[in-house]
């Protein structure tokens, strides 16, 4: 299996090719997390633009803060690309088992599947609590980088959206009803 | 000044390091280009996935074209990209010009701003046309791939309103009542 950790230390110009190669990984679910990763890091670039500057003095503690944790989901959002390429390594693994050799194939692919849905689950978090620090930033930050603040939440909600449909796509290979209900009943919230 | 071509070669780790630092470039409308590049990528992707399959060959024209043109899309949007560090490069050198030495610093504010909201503009352009791709090649390419066709729209989207925000912000500093009159009629495309 190839090294998920490497299509991170490639160029963003060599990620890029890669993610358009006929190769399914990295995918959706990876460019969803780095969608993500960037609005952690406008965010934190934002807090880094307004900290020690008089304007925003008073608000010191919740930018210090709000840049901790940006930074932190910033690295949380770069696990769960790589955590996704390998998730769905696994999945085409188990599409590629011989259908009679391997009675419980079945069973694999859904496992699998299961697994592929922990990633999208964990962008789809990390990105909601990146709008919380976006929305509470704003008027208590640097006007000047305000955009940045609106790009920050535009592409942390793509990061969501684009994370969802990796969790759908692998919900149609699980048979487990419980399962996909409980899915069903979080999907609701989106 | 730095030269922004290297941003696009660090990998993409060091790339959200970059974003994320008090350097305000790269910033937003670099990030908005580098999603709708994700999203052309994901266009390639989902056409590298389809071609010379039977199911599809009925639409490889399709295919085929729509493949070239993402690719194109890609490279624009990486330009899009550095253009748009160069360019607030010169918007920071602007505001830094000294106020007494320099009469016309208020005119050539509004002059580098217009030519800062050109890269936006440009990624606007480029992702409409990855969302005609996208919406094109449903139903008529690997259905395996649909959800990166749904996250290559929703990141070309986010390019979109990305980007959207790098032109306000812009306009914030032009004067030239005709120029905003005009900008102002595009915006209300969106």
């Amino acid at each position: 299996m190839e090294r998920s950790q490497d299509y991170f230390n490639l160029s963003v110009t060599d990620f890029l090719k890669k993610l358009s190669s006929e190769s399914p990984t990295p995918g959706g679910g990876s460019a969803a997390a780095v969608a993500g990763a960037m609005g952690a890091a406008l965010v934190s670039m934002v807090c880094n633009l307004s900290l020690g500057k008089e304007k925003y003095l008073e608000h010191e503690n919740l930018i210090k803060t709000s840049l901790e944790k940006a930074n932190l989901l910033l690295e949380n959002l770069l696990q769960c690309a790589r955590d996704d390429v390998n998730a769905y390594n696994e999945v085409m693994n188990a599409f590629k088992l011989p259908k009679d050799s391997t009675p419980d194939k079945n069973l694999k692919i859904e496992n699998a599947c299961k697994n592929a849905i922990i990633p999208p689950e964990n962008t789809i978090k990390n990105c909601e609590e990146i709008i919380k620090l976006a929305k509470n930033l704003f008027g208590k930050s640097n006007k000047n980088a305000s955009s940045d603040l609106n790009c920050a939440q535009v592409l942390a909600e793509a990061g969501i959206k684009s994370a969802l449909e990796n969790v759908k796509i692998n919900l149609n290979f699980i048979g487990d009803e419980n399962y996909i209900k409980q899915k069903n009943l979080w999907l609701e919230n989106f």
